[in-house]
């Protein structure tokens, strides 16, 4: 063992074993984290290969976002236990043999990753469990299945979810420090560039595929990887949609959900939709600028003391006010507003945090991420899937993703329930049930001077959209 | 709720949903694992997404191989219950809501579903353990932790593992039917394009990054996907290298081993090693002939009574002879093929069985896919490693891929031990640590008539391989 031991720290590396951040980056986060809470251990479990379709068919590994953030280190099947009456942190795993050598070349040892990571010592996975004492705290796990020995661990009530862990490191992950900031601009500008690069491209004929192998090929070009699974389509009003099946047609509008997460953890989230055409029709055109002043709108809302709610609603109001205007909607817009109306055609969120994950902290709870503890998610259709509701702090990250769908079975269960009859003027949209969606979408950080766009500008106007489908 | 079951119905789907196959072949092979098993119930889970870095950020979809094919279905969160007793199916999964349709688009009913599968009924998810009765037959499994409901199932003793059912799925998966072979065929065509557009790629100053970007582009233009990890490297020593991080030098060779995944779920897996300067050089060239040499003596190896050891021994022997006349070998053949000595170089098998899955079946246990009752799996170097050594029969679809490797590791560790010190010239090897690794694959079907290899041919002679980098 002394031997393999010897080889893998001596020789040259498979890929460099560089982290993110500098080591007194993560052995302060860990300080601070045990700071908080006062007293026990803290078991931070990192994530595993995920098997395709069997257990070596692995799917490309990504690690869990809050290892990454308190340890850095981007490599399956490790485990971090924090003492926090000691202040010592111990990193758990396997030790390479040759075998691993002859398969899948030259990696960092055990001591080697701890070192980068600061991390006091390493310990063999096997003495996980004589070294937990009951009621170390873990966070929720969304891949718990994956360790087995974590099922021992928790069946024998050793380790639970803790509130006041999940507290913790929500307060520390949404507060983004400078260096973050960094790498979310290098991530949205990344994924301006993959924005920039696709909407070239777009003309009748293609397929939706076509589109996703170029979008591919960027990222991986740019040795990243998208931080997920990008939406192109044609039809936007359908809001997650994952196929790519679809032919591009003159008349269609090309909605890209994409962004790119760069080799830190950290990932850009834009949406932008255009016309297949080149040009935006008289509709298209019409509801374009309405979502683009819904955009704005909820940008300008932001002040020192605003919530996510607030920004939301400013969205929502812009949304009302244009679709009166356009004869989609009528009547009051206060009480068209109030009952939610607007949200048939806006049925999701202004937006929701965005840094290590597209949606930060998702696996911790979106309650607990998006909401102050005197908020309540309203069941409102639109505003029961808004994801991030309380007052914005200064190092937030987050995303405003104001749209329009026309989403015809949502219309007809409305119109045949007698829903908003008073708002809605469903006739009018009746010719427009082939309409699809449009979604705009960048990143912002809150600073100590308001709200800033996070990476430079990218095309959003008509006229800018339509120069760069020229280009 | 049944207007939402209509809705979904009636209208068009966000895909087409065809099945690779016939109802009827679903119907009969579901008979046939039926008719081997004398009585109970048989289990068939199905995959559901696996998150990436929180749940609702998955991986894309792939659905379990036996649960394709046995049923088709290539959607998440479905399980089959087949009765042997009365022969019914049933399909368990949960209905799709008016949210479903806002954030997924349309989809098929549940029954829609079991109909093209020609399965006889449909159930909640929650019907599940009320009609299990103890004893339910289930197969291996390697995501069992993404269902909770299985969790309770298994904890209840309500099904386990049944070496009588893996043995039937097996006997089944194991001979391809003429309709799998076209798909054979299929996947294995569509990977020789792959293999053609990136080795015409291949030059100096690029990065395996830009290569793998290549790769990807190419396969999802194509509307499919890459059925494992490509791996596409210039250190081909490493045999699962999974980085992309060099750049090509001159006198590099780049390994090439990826295959296309079509949506019928059969993939091709294939294997070239090509010089990045265009030519081999005078010993680059010397291994590549020993390693095609190697190929072509297993191919010519199959006979109708031959078993996959006799076929990995055959390339043994090849490469021995020609390390021996190359002089990185010494001693009497048949004492260096029995010592293993070969295996320093080749330390793998020569293939595995292929189809729904690369390593197919590589879940339900290598052995028992790929040894037969009496034979025993080798602990020697190389042989440990091989992953089929049974006799082949008509129908199976296997790889034959032969390779030298220059692992300086562990030659250094074969040498500093004292091992094969009458067998490898380790000073003459000395010169060549920086070698790589050459590895050829192509894929094979047995027929009636003899071995076949699946789709057209490859450039893989020397002047062939030139040519292609030329073109």
């Amino acid at each position: 063992m002394d031997y393999i031991t010897r080889l893998l720290k001596s020789k040259s590396k498979v890929m460099d074993y560089i982290l993110p951040f500098d080591t007194s980056v993560y052995r302060s986060r860990r300080a601070e984290l045990m700071r908080q809470l006062s007293d026990g251990q803290i078991l931070l479990m990192g994530n595993k290969n995920s098997p395709r379709n069997y257990t070596d068919n692995h799917y490309k590994f990504r690690q869990d976002s809050s290892f990454l953030y308190y340890g850095g280190i981007a490599d399956p099947g490790l485990i971090m236990l924090l003492d926090v009456s000691s202040g010592k942190t111990t990193l758990f795993g396997k030790e390479r043999t040759i075998d691993n050598v002859i398969w899948s070349g030259h990696q960092p040892s055990l001591a080697d990753k701890a070192q980068v990571s600061g991390i006091d010592e390493v310990r063999p996975l096997e003495d996980l469990d004589s070294m937990l004492r009951p009621g170390a705290m873990m966070l929720p796990n969304y891949r718990h299945g994956e360790w087995s020995k974590l099922q021992t661990i928790l069946s024998n009530k050793k380790a639970q979810e803790s509130e006041a862990l999940i507290t913790a490191v929500i307060k520390m992950r949404s507060l983004k420090t400078a260096a973050e900031i960094t790498y979310m601009d290098e991530a949205v500008n990344l994924s301006n560039d993959l924005h920039r690069h696709l909407i070239k491209q777009v003309r009748t004929g293609l397929y939706e595929y076509d589109l996703y192998a170029q979008a591919m090929a960027f990222t991986l070009a740019q040795n990243c990887t998208l931080g997920y699974n990008a939406i192109i389509t044609v039809n936007g009003h359908i809001l997650h949609n994952e196929h790519y099946n679809n032919q591009l047609k003159q008349s269609d509008l090309l909605l890209f959900d994409g962004g790119i997460e760069i080799t830190a953890g950290y990932t850009g989230d834009l949406t932008r939709t255009v016309p297949v055409s080149g040009h935006f029709s008289g509709v298209q055109s019409d509801i374009y600028q309405i979502v683009h002043q819904a955009y704005k709108a909820s940008v300008a809302a932001y002040s020192p003391t605003a919530t996510n709610l607030e920004l939301h609603l400013a969205a929502s109001r812009a949304i009302a006010e244009g679709l009166i205007a356009l004869g989609w909607m009528k009547g009051d817009i206060a009480e068209a507003l109030a009952a939610g109306a607007h949200a048939v055609f806006f049925p999701h969120g202004i937006g929701h945090m965005i840094g290590l994950d597209v949606h930060d902290m998702e696996n911790l709870g979106e309650d607990r991420v998006g909401y102050s503890s005197d908020q309540q998610r309203s069941e409102q259709l639109g505003l029961k899937s808004l994801r991030l509701a309380k007052k914005l702090e200064v190092g937030n990250c987050i995303t405003i993703e104001p749209g329009i769908y026309v989403i015809p079975e949502l219309l007809k269960k409305m119109q045949q329930e007698g829903r908003f009859l008073d708002f809605i003027n469903y006739d009018n949209v009746a010719d427009h049930h082939d309409f699809g969606g449009i979604r705009l979408e960048d990143d912002f950080v809150i600073t100590d001077s308001g709200i800033r766009k996070l990476g430079s500008d990218l095309s959003i106007s008509v006229e800018e959209v339509e120069a760069l489908l020229a280009s």
